[in-house]
């Protein structure tokens, strides 16, 4: 197999996803090395660093995009396959960030209270020992957890006319910051505008279920992605696949409809592609599935829900990309 | 007085929110003269006319404009008054529409369920008599209700890279469907790009609170504006005011988040411009105060809060805009 | 016409909804006047008795009550007409209470955020001018406004083997706070125990639309009202009725789930008594319907909607009850 | 070690969780042997026995209990360990349900659209292979899941003077419905009414994250408990620990305040017995923790949010109440 490899080191971010002029042009099958900055752009270092201070809205959570694939035209669905995620530094950074988070009163849970103290919590990486170690600010504690990464924001151009911040998840992906897009799974996008124009960014070293402080940590992330095109078929909401489960994700409020979209998805992805009937389908699902919280905290809210694809009639979906996304990645990680 | 007025005809119309070529440039304390289409472009006349088959998305909902204000710079305050909205033609069209409504399964409340039967009512409108005819479609029964014209959807170019649907309501306005912006009412919006971009469309002869179906009396319409301009003062969601009240807006989801950003907001301002401290507005605003909800239908929910200028310590606000335009207004009709 | 009148002053209140011992027992047609003691026990007075200090939990909101209806059984309806609602002192209280309000971090809504500060406001009360004055507590600022009152509490006992604080509106009724509770309302509740067990409580000598600070003007009451019983005929969610309007109530939460069960069930009324389809009676309802919202601060939101009669193809609902009960209420006023 | 070791096999159910006569009473340190039904009372026993059809309101969800713990009074905690959850029979089903489920209209997410198709499917319970088993109704397909037994109501009396029906969850526990109550774990309720008032039932052989259906693989079961008291510590929310994580639960509408509670009271706990500063807490919680939602379908929804032990300061919580009622499980499962 001879790869074709691309490498798009460019520093010149975008901060929303909509149609703008693309930084790459590549055909489907194509393997792309970027960079990806983290969502403080890389001015939050530490605790001197407080991210209202050192941010400049709307200058937050630069996505490495837009890339506009060859063919890729509205009704089509964009494959993306994570070949790579690896931190680009030896720390990274969380925060709360003034009326933002799950526990917080922000703009749109307006209430009478100010906000949280802001503070910045820096996490030192150890891509050998593969894990990120946290520092208590108020006492000496000190933890190390495993390293898992993942992007936060992974997202094409909206459809309708529409331009979306980096900062909000919907329909065409974006900053859903689920742990799932991780190294080894693939993202399908609905394309709604011609080259389909993925971005990713806001790289993660790990992230719990909810990303409650509004913040995970945080960091620069050297990736490594395959893309794929599937023509004629339409993805309606961003759906994920690794080697065990598939996934469907919704993100919007309240967060209950979060978990009706992509329950609703799952459902008629598994009747459709496994031929049972809906209701059929729905019993499986809801015996068998889990449903994994994204984000608690963005402009929208984010769902994901999944099941194992070893309890479904049918255990090859999307063509089989995912299969064919893997062959590629296990040939890339072979040359390097 | 010597008034500036401009004729805006133009069809050209605009299906979304967002940077774009404005259709028309005006200095603040000009009176705009427009016609408006409906949400459904003209296409849908009566029962034989379906939206899902006439209408093709994302063409919904048209909005005349945008108009670029002379001065108007990030930070200030646009301010429009509504002179006339007066209706095109002596009918006008409502409807159910597939997954769209606040008592049927929708796009992000996604269940099961087939769509509702869609179904158009045709109203008979009568400017003279100022009433619309409603007639039910599966029996003889007719009744005429109060004409009550107002403006479904008036905003400006949202803040940061965003472009936003006409559909939608956020911070910058858009589809807020309260009846409170009818004529006589000033709009009071926070510019967010160079020129503020105004632009305003779907005209309802009448509209229930909350717009339950997910459409009002839909209708084309004539109407005339006044535009100011504030400087150097910000307004973070959509404010109204008319001769009797002041009023904030909120729309998001769920519907006590819009709620509450709109008390947020109305309080705020109450304590701000009546220098009372914050808990003697909360208290004043929750014992005075009203609160009619706009929609509950549309991608965002759009509460309305209002409360009488009688109760407050200080009975002009925003630097006395609305009066100044309301006598521009009277001045305007004088003559017609 | 002979009425039966019935004193209830017994100051024995109940704290809860459901099966227990009645403190009187009525024939359908019997007017009872009775005293209503304010939702903080009468234990607020004014800035130095702040509720948390003098209040007890569960001790609070307590209800006159239950009163035990003659002939009441499992699917009949219980309508309660309001003859009067009159304040029992010359003066109220409103009053922040911590982790309560809609513009606050609660029990539900937890933040990490501490309650806002605990302050009490005291208004006069001039039945004679019909006023109720409002002093601001950080300035000089005092203003008066309508005195209309209204009971924030009334209700039956709960279906099934329930019990609900009186704190709590459900499809039993309960804690409300709409303002649509005032003199001159007909309010029905489906039975739900034998008896019915209605109670009444929490007086407000007015209140904003919301009650954005979670209490409003907290008054002691005189109240005199007029039962009456409807064999047969089950209603599922509190409605009211007036001369010029009917209504029906939701409670629970997210809020817009209490519109959506208050518009179901006006629309399923509206289809039913007036024979008109369903989509009919939905858009009729869209255009000619308000909205007006009840509590956004209560463990469950109340929202009512509601359609006036001259809009709808039959004008008398229920059986005709408000207008015999409203009867009742002329006699009884002459007889005074 | 000497068990204590009694058995209650009553099958007279109980249908809330409020003040009643218990049906036994222990000491703190009992085992306790019990049988528990089905939520559908044992009456739904294949595809022609529709739960509308077969099942009687309100005698649904019957729990067995409930049980006095001696010495436990308000302010106290109850524990109650899982020591075995066995399914009693060789069969097991699941089914829709008119108006109950995530992906349709209920009554409280009220709608215009009928109710789904009500369906049962009945599952084949291997106890040696441990697996149930799925048959689609419509296909031949069938597969194999693993027998995860656990119990979807556990909880005591509610504060006030409240009575819950049992298929509604609160802070006093109730129809929480999460897989994460399995043989193993430590439940943790405050204490509300002397003596505590436990009671158990709603047994299913496996779940799946949020019961999107409404009902999960549905099983009466033969349960071993082991009760102790905690005194003069009180649980605002039920919370649980196993070998490897502690976990709080929250329950009520919209889902991003079940989670908000969950997390608040995890928070609030981590911060308590590790001596973490909040903040400090809540970004460790927000790096390491995992969320798992419980139900999206009852009256209340449950999320649960958990942090394996491993990461605290503390390893040892609640007085090492779990490592001591494991050690008497290990003990009574050496005795049979």
């Amino acid at each position: 197999m001879t790869l074709n490899i691309v490498s798009l080191q460019s520093k010149d971010y975008s901060f929303f996803f909509g149609k703008s002029e693309p930084v790459l042009r590549v055909k489907p099958g194509t393997v792309v090395e970027m960079y990806t900055e983290d969502c403080f752009g890389g001015a939050v270092t530490g605790p001197e660093t407080l991210p209202s201070q050192v941010c400049v809205f709307p200058f937050l959570n630069p996505v490495t995009g837009p890339i506009y694939v060859e063919g890729a035209m509205p009704g089509d669905t964009l494959a993306v396959h994570f070949i790579e995620i690896e931190p680009a530094r030896d720390w990274a950074v969380s925060s709360t960030f003034p009326h933002f988070g799950a526990l917080t009163t922000t703009h749109t849970t307006a209430m009478l209270h100010d906000p949280l103290e802001e503070r910045v919590w820096r996490y030192d990486v150890d891509k050998k020992a593969r894990t990120v170690t946290y520092h208590a600010t108020k006492s000496g504690y000190s933890v190390s957890m495993p390293l898992d990464p993942m992007h936060g924001t992974v997202g094409v151009a909206p459809g309708g006319f529409e331009a979306r911040a980096t900062i909000t998840p919907d329909a065409h992906g974006g900053n859903m910051d689920t742990p799932e897009i991780r190294k080894g799974a693939t993202v399908y996008f609905g394309v709604n505008q011609e080259g389909g124009l993925l971005a990713i960014g806001d790289g993660h070293c790990r992230q719990g279920e909810g990303e409650v402080i509004g913040t995970a940590v945080e960091a620069a992330m050297n990736t490594v992605i395959v893309i794929d095109l599937i023509k004629g078929i339409f993805t309606p909401w961003p759906r994920i696949e690794n080697d065990l489960s598939i996934m469907s994700t919704g993100s919007t409020k309240p967060l209950e409809d979060a978990y009706r979209i992509s329950q609703h998805d799952l459902i008629n992805w598994v009747a459709a592609d496994s031929k049972l009937d809906i209701l059929d389908a729905l019993q499986l699902v809801s015996q068998a599935g889990r449903a994994p919280v994204g984000n608690v905290v963005d402009p929208n809210y984010t769902f994901v829900s999944m099941v194992d694809k070893k309890y479904l009639p049918t255990k090859e979906v999307m063509g089989g990309t995912h299969g064919k996304l893997s062959a590629i990645a296990a040939e890339y990680r072979k040359g390097k």
